[in-house]
């Protein structure tokens, strides 16, 4: 009797971005002629940069040849991209063999669930990305996530709570606020003092564009022994498609019985996972080196500029707003109006798709999440059609 | 505090390949010139087709404009991919929207167990590929993974066992044997009387060529109300590197309570998973094209004609040998040697690097693996290494 996984009833009905695309489907059946334009799904729009193009096309090329031909490769990513990676991103901070390729942070946040025991207790941010907690969920720790109410009174990082497992995301998805040092300081102290592991995403640090501002966890002191970071490039070089991330796991990193979590780490990761595509991490060398580098910056700037715009749009049209300055993401109050209210009004008047606030928890709720992944243009279009329909509704109030 | 997964421990030590590197460093470390030949670990040397070769540098080139360029893609994998992979290896008897595209078989083995409940009792053959128990393991299966014996008394295809999920692996890995449609039909009929869900590896089902044996256990009669298919690229089309794979969930497949386990599929695949580098994903429709498809039949006739040069060999001198004819793994068996002893042996004597059978199960013991994912060359010298060896051992008896 192959029985289910009785832990996938307690999932909450459908992962938001699918609700999302029905809401849509239906609109378009309604109004087939409608100019959308997608304030939404977090997905990078600008073309990969061309040092990136030039190395996948000459390792394809070369994959094509017996003497350039790979097959499986080192089980925990190219050699070459994780010491690109301790030096570009880590200032040599953390080791080589600290960094393990995957083929994206979601992927690694699910399988990171599989070093903890059955009964651990996971604290999220409310709100928060739905992955950590469906993840939590289809593994049976329902029961035991706690959510940490992230408002604009706490600034987005509330006072750390105890449990096992503390999940934080900065620069952060959905509210775009980053931790300051200070902050994070006190989640590495906490941790330390109950013996909890901090799971730290760090997918959009890319987008810090202030120095006194972390970009990694292990940027502050006593997080070696506290704190696994997940990253990726798909926010960094627009690798959303083409899937590479990777997960650092210090060696002074222990369970609660002294073990080591790196030597678990490597046996879990190599036995559900195979690897990255050899070509696709040749790509993330890529953007490491010093002209890819250069190239994506460009794109990032690209995305600042549009989350900037679409945060001077709403200050000026006197909504309060937060986020949008070191990440792609402007978190904006509807207060009183629902999320969904807000996302349904924006569909149907504006034309403009963006996520309801409260998918990604009870403390979203009022709240929408614009996404800075556009082009120029349709960002300018979108900012221009909430202007008018904004002076629009005060002239018919 | 955050405690380590207890059923880490369960674990036999060390991954078997990670085993095998380990002595083969230190025969190197001993005689530093020697002249090591792989047939070890199951991992393909040739290029890939040309036609994949151009498919990736067009697709990267496609990646680099703000055209071309694509982010995130559909949830369960290209729709193209899809349905050619419909149309080429399953005669469209299975639909797209059954397939779900994945980054690899062994993958895909790792987060189909999250399917399924926690007390579910597991089925596979022994010898076996190590991930099925291993996975099986972390998720806290180890007591109830229940052995298979296949031997050549049962020509490696025993009885089915009562279980919640059956594992078959056809063509096998390690024993290169292939299931005939009468015992997949066994296979399938118990699986509906015990309501028992069968997990069909068909990785190797490329190198079949005898039209009358099943590529696939949806040639089986019942079997979509009882099977669920993993395959890939990799021995397909020597994708081991660039990784791609898929994984078919036939509608008719219901759990025990009558739910469908499709459903259940894309929700935890979508939670777990991200997506096949999209570049890949092209690639693996080039490989499905008559051009590339073509191609890569060459290839494994090139792997088939090494098998058969190994089985020969062992033939003539005497060995009892299998698989190797619609596989490119040959299985000998060196009774009364341990599988160990042979494999020290063989690497001292001949300097040829291969799997100890007992790696992959207690009935794998006196075996040995060897894989036919060499260059025609190495094959041929590795052969002549064996028979000149022989000939000195019966000299020196």
């Amino acid at each position: 009797m192959a029985k289910i996984n009785p832990h996938l009833a307690a999932l909450k009905s459908g992962y938001l971005f699918p609700e999302i695309q029905k809401k849509k489907e239906a609109f378009l059946i309604e109004e087939p002629g409608a100019k959308l334009i997608s304030l939404g799904i977090g997905d990078t729009t600008c073309p990969i940069a061309p040092s990136v193009v030039e190395q996948i096309s000459c390792q394809a090329h070369a994959m094509g040849t017996p003497e350039g031909y790979t097959g499986y490769g080192p089980d925990q990513g190219s050699p070459v991209l994780r010491q690109k990676l301790s030096q570009r991103i880590y200032q040599e901070m953390i080791e080589p063999e600290e960094i393990f390729i995957s083929d994206g942070a979601k992927c690694d946040c699910g399988r990171l669930l599989l070093l903890f025991g059955p009964n651990s207790t996971v604290a999220v941010q409310d709100p928060v990305y739905p992955v950590y907690v469906d993840t939590a969920t289809i593994y049976g720790l329902s029961h035991s996530i706690i959510r940490m109410p992230c408002t604009p009174k706490n600034h987005f990082f509330p006072s750390p709570i105890n449990a096992d497992l503390i999940y934080l995301c900065s620069p952060n998805n959905p509210t775009g606020s980053v931790a300051t040092k200070e902050q994070l300081k006190a989640y590495v102290d906490f941790a330390k003092a109950n013996n909890s592991i901090i799971i730290f995403d760090a997918a959009y640090s890319a987008f810090i564009r202030d120095n006194t501002l972390p970009r990694s966890i292990y940027e502050i002191e006593g997080s070696r022994e506290v704190a696994i970071e997940v990253n990726s490039f798909s926010k960094l070089a627009g690798f959303t498609g083409l899937r590479l991330g990777w997960t650092v796991v210090p060696k002074e990193l222990n369970f609660s019985n002294g073990t080591p979590v790196h030597a678990a780490w490597s046996r879990i990761s190599s036995t559900f996972f195979n690897g990255a595509s050899n070509i696709v991490q040749s790509a993330g060398v890529a953007v490491l080196e010093n002209e890819g580098w250069e190239q994506v910056q460009k794109t990032i700037d690209h995305y600042l500029e549009n989350a900037q715009l679409i945060k001077e749009t709403f200050v000026s049209l006197g909504y309060p707003c937060y986020g949008g300055s070191h990440a792609p993401y402007v978190w904006v109050d509807y207060s009183p109006k629902t999320s969904w209210q807000a996302f349904d009004e924006l569909l149907k008047k504006t034309h403009i798709l963006a996520i309801p606030g409260s998918g990604f928890g009870s403390c979203g709720e009022h709240f929408v999440r614009f996404s800075a992944f556009g082009s120029k243009e349709t960002v300018l279009e979108a900012m221009a059609r909430l202007s008018r329909q904004h002076v629009y509704s005060k002239n018919h109030a």
